[in-house]
């Protein structure tokens, strides 16, 4: 079982009032960053994905690991301009402005079982536009894996329809 | 051994004249994602990291699943302005502009035998700015491990004085 404790909080990061879940500090304590990676891994069996997907760049700490121990493909969703091949986008609102995410349009087939896989759900905003470009493969299910959910944010509003695994709740 | 007809050649990205080694088409290959891994596991074992350390985001695809594997912690070099504690960072020049590039003080222990990972070695630019940050922590050993090496850059000449280990030479 995750021991929550190794997360370092941040107050006030990246802008004043913000409490950042640093998890960092839980994956140099080798020992910790194993322990979430399997019960990922226990969840995620249960799940039978044919496909893992996370988004840039703190999903990228879990996602591979999960697809290398299951044995089925990871696609990486990267911010604007970094993918090279025809890519579908999706815009979403940040606190000030807004920001873009991509994914490669060859990148997963039709009819096939997500999992979307990110480290922590907070309000779900950038999930939600995760989850509109997983609506291009016309997938046969998607189901949403957070290493830590912040409860108070009602991130889980903006990502009806899926179904949603969380490690820790707070 | 890598099968490197799964690594797509997009030319022309991001800027013309470049050629650019999309891995992405790899990972979507879920047994020849684990076949990477493996080459990259069987070439870490003898090198007995107490650490792996890896540059976002690509680097990210490979690291943390060896760390796993290893049992070993996963310490991320991120760029500027995303992690939350106190930093060390270093300057790099791109083809217009610099860049910035941070890990955590906290993050790697004194004497360590450290093993820098990232998917491919071109210029060595971002990499001998990595290597810089990691004298910070009076390594006991450097080794850098790279899926790719285009040899026809030398990047090879900025990174003198660590190991270097790459899968596939090109």
């Amino acid at each position: 079982m995750l021991d929550f404790s190794k997360v370092r909080i941040v107050e006030g990061f990246p802008t004043p009032g913000i409490k950042f879940y640093d998890i960092t500090t839980l994956l140099k304590d080798g020992d910790e960053y194993r322990k979430a990676i399997n019960d990922m891994l226990e969840n995620a069996k249960s799940i039978h994905p044919d496909v893992i997907v996370a988004l840039e760049a703190r999903g990228f700490f879990f996602a591979p690991t999960l697809a290398y121990l299951l044995g089925v493909p990871f696609v990486p969703i990267r911010k604007k301009g970094k993918l090279p091949a025809a890519t579908y986008s999706e815009q979403y609102n940040l606190e000030y402005g807004t920001d873009v995410i991509e994914i490669h349009q060859d990148a997963i087939k039709d009819n096939q079982r997500i999992l979307l896989l990110d480290d922590v759900l907070a309000t779900g905003g950038t999930m939600s536009a995760a989850v509109k470009l997983m609506r291009h493969f016309h997938p046969a299910s998607i189901d949403l894996m957070f290493l830590i959910e912040l409860t108070a944010l009602n991130g889980r509003e903006k990502i009806k329809g899926c179904n949603i695994h969380s490690l820790v709740q707070i």
